[in-house]
């Protein structure tokens, strides 16, 4: 969500592109480069930065209304989903660039500690269900890995701004702790307060609480369908499809039909090629792929 | 809130009634006993048991429909306030007999886990802002405290069935940890699923998401007024007033002016009494609890 | 341990003398002010401080040989005995003043770690039992208390000087962590080295190595009887008495009597006293004061 | 240290001896693994035992008296040292058979604890430095990671006795925490005691204490030459040469050579063949290694 100061918002979704191009090992490059060097594309990054040949990315933004989120023909919360680029056209809004490589590895990247949850005036959170747990279980985990006190390691803390907040004490406090200043809230000894002024806008939500189970829908199969036979090229397809079957190769059969029946929802090729290449019968994965989730389950259970 | 198979669910608020009797310490006494005995009364409780004098309590239960609740004449799943008994008659339920006391205070007093959000089948949560909160909290708390197998220790597994669950490994995992079982849901390898059947009832939710403020209300002193005129006995408000004089007879007076008007509010005989305790002017007092809540606070700001 | 830069090293016992003089509270008003206001001494050292009132201690020095300490008449590292004063004369060597309160209770009290196992050139630890063991446990239990890097706080860090380590990495590491130098030793890349000119000189041991039992003999009972007759006044010993008698007065018999045998053997109207206070038998004091230990404990098992 | 009733004791040196046979992978076959499947040993131990073709070791034992290390020409406590077979001939005493997979891997491997300060009676420890260190921090560090009471957990408790201990609380306390017996020892209420007639037998020491700087001697070089001359074939020395080459060659000039100087030391062609590997200077080399180690370090300075 991004909002403005009249309290209107906005559903976004950002995306980084990158600069340097793109270059993929195939899987037995990948597999010698394991041995070799597990660590090379670290080594990549980190020796590209040295010598200042700085990688970056292009951000674009594409921009929801409210009211077309409402009533859109899939949940675009959904971060499986793409939204289209025809109906919500890209736009260029900045450059991300890595222009400076860590000092110690230890302090400036193991104790690094990012959060969705930490917002600045104008961005607040969306529905996405992703995003919704990862509000709390970034900070949770950061509590676990870190210690309660990690935003105020140096890689963490705030560099614009001071952080005020109410929470004292916990394990390595390596700051004054508050001070002499008063440690609850309210107060009326003029301890810091909070500004609802730059508070996302509330949206409104209606439904029955509960645990929903996902429903599987002809919808989820459409895009990645689009991926395959659009956005791939012949060699991309041939590489995505011999990496399935090296992974799925020792699974039981039964587990090996019902995937290949999910490639096949996605498209009748696409399946067809990862049957071929574990030598299953491409009937039963059709026959399986025209059943409803729950069915084709049942008919591949142990 | 407790449900049927039906899927019909109600408000509950459940009371147990000591019939041990009640019997307080002056604030005087209180003050003696915690230099003579400080653990006096876990003493009590623990020679009470041994010698097979078990306390015991009544339980009652008041019940609201969801249509009853709906509109309220003020939130019923606020804690501080109570359900008339008129309109909501307690009905008896059942006892709490203690009758055996720990053998060993560590393993079975502080490894004790209690977390209301834990239930059995025919009882979920109520909208009640304190338990909301509570319902991740209480786990959290024991996690930090005990560990992430803390329900594995014997004062906290359940003894009538098996807890089944994925979650695996953490520091001290004292069972077999699942076994050579599958370590992920849903899998289809037969490991145990969760039965709809036994979840609560959803409820239907609707409003605007976003940090409301509490904002005071008069509704929220007719209570705590009857309380002290119905309720309470001339003895009972004369230690109150002492209780609280001696408690706010250090603090700033426009403080002590503050929380008088509070009191004041309650009732003008229990405003006036603590004021006259502390010596501060309770036509300020009466002026003070005229005001609405934000004035108030800035007539006594610092 | 004190050393000089000849390297030779000596056997010191400090003592802080109060220049507030001593008062104490008699157990009766002892129990009472833990009724009323059971932090009254921390608030007393608060307050005297805040005032300008400056609590103070002189710090005398006995200095003791390691030919002296060879064959003395008993143990000159056991910490329950005394250095006479005739032979190893006390001598002022400074002040210590307490002339600040901490501004924040737990950054500067609660995560204060001190240690004996810390040195500055000329101080060494000595075999006092007790010592040796605290050598290790203190730094042991502040990496529990407070983590590995408890030294980076505030209030543990040093002033006059940098600390340098290859100690890296750890929870809460609020520093660069040796930012781009080397984490091992020896290295050939500039780091940081020991420097064997401050380090304690050895000292000469020898003996067999194993768990040896502590054999109460007769003259652990001296200086406690000394105490007892010499340096208690007639008001001393009565509060005395009556502390240990109701302290011990819950106690099975058989432990009142074995342990008023030791204070028997320490004076015998010391034990005498307290047996009286006890109402046990003290001629059966007296039978089990003049036994060896071991028959003593045998005597008065359960 | 093993030692017997009559209170005798005796170094031994412990080899547990393949019955697999030896097989090796070359330098560029590892480097093929670990990108084809990293954990193929692990997998190769795992199938091997699941097919009943259980690993053994046959345990081989050298015993040498007190005496004889007394006066023995290298300290025999060294652990870089082999004890020549001639002198101390190995002893078939036992084999040691894997023949159970874990069920459960995290319970069973994971939180496995071994310690070398873990003792059965007629075991004790010896003065080697490697185990006098890890006498303590195998405890500290199954603290660290798996917490207080890691002995309780299944995989760690001993199975033909109860380990009695007064240690109580602590995180997970998973047992019954002692009951209601005492806490503390000595305690006259019968809780179990230490049993003196197993304790290892003292040893004398004598000695300066301190921090000795370990000294290079001619001696420590002995070995390592035989074992490149004499134990290793034409291939192995083919081998080793270029698995160093590889490791150094990345590494600064004077570090290479100080490092080729220690296995010039060892055996000249040893020095001679690494320097060549690398292209640096065997004259050099040869030069450094005819130097004491604190000149040759300086030699090599930075």
């Amino acid at each position: 969500m991004w909002y403005n100061k009249k309290g209107e918002h906005f559903w976004v979704q950002l995306h980084f592109k990158t600069e340097q191009g793109i270059r993929n090992f195939t899987g037995e490059e990948a597999e010698r480069m394991r041995g070799i060097d597990p660590d090379c594309v670290t080594r990549d990054l980190y020796e590209a930065i040295a010598k200042g040949d700085y990688p970056s990315w292009r951000l674009e933004v594409q921009i929801m209304t409210p009211e077309q989120a409402r009533d859109y023909r899939f949940d675009p919360f959904d971060i499986t989903k793409v939204w289209p680029h025809g109906e919500f056209p890209p736009m260029d809004v900045g450059r991300l660039v890595l222009n400076r490589n860590p000092e110690n590895y230890f302090a400036e990247v193991e104790q690094a500690a990012f959060s969705p949850g930490n917002f600045v005036p104008g961005i607040g959170p969306s529905p996405d269900k992703m995003l919704q747990g990862r509000l709390f279980s970034y900070h949770d985990t950061h509590r676990h890995r870190l210690g309660p006190n990690y935003h105020l390691l140096p890689i963490n803390a705030p560099r614009a701004c001071t952080m005020n907040s109410y929470q004292r004490d916990g394990s390595m406090r390596c700051d004054n702790n508050g001070g002499g200043g008063p440690n609850y809230w309210p107060n009326s000894f003029g301890g810091p307060a909070p500004d609802p002024k730059v508070a996302p806008p509330p949206i409104d939500i209606s439904g029955p609480t509960g645990r929903h189970a996902y429903e599987l829908g002809d919808v989820d199969f459409v895009q990645a369908g689009d991926l395959f036979r659009k956005v791939m090229k012949d060699m991309d397809r041939e590489h995505l499809v011999n990496n399935i079957v090296s992974h799925l190769k020792n699974a039981q059969k039964r587990i090996q039909l019902r995937q290949a029946a999910l490639f096949y929802k996605a498209d009748p090729d696409y399946g067809t090629r990862v049957g071929k290449g574990l030598g299953i019968d491409v009937k039963e994965i059709k026959r399986l792929a025209a059943m409803p989730q729950e069915e084709r389950v049942k008919a591949t259970a142990q």
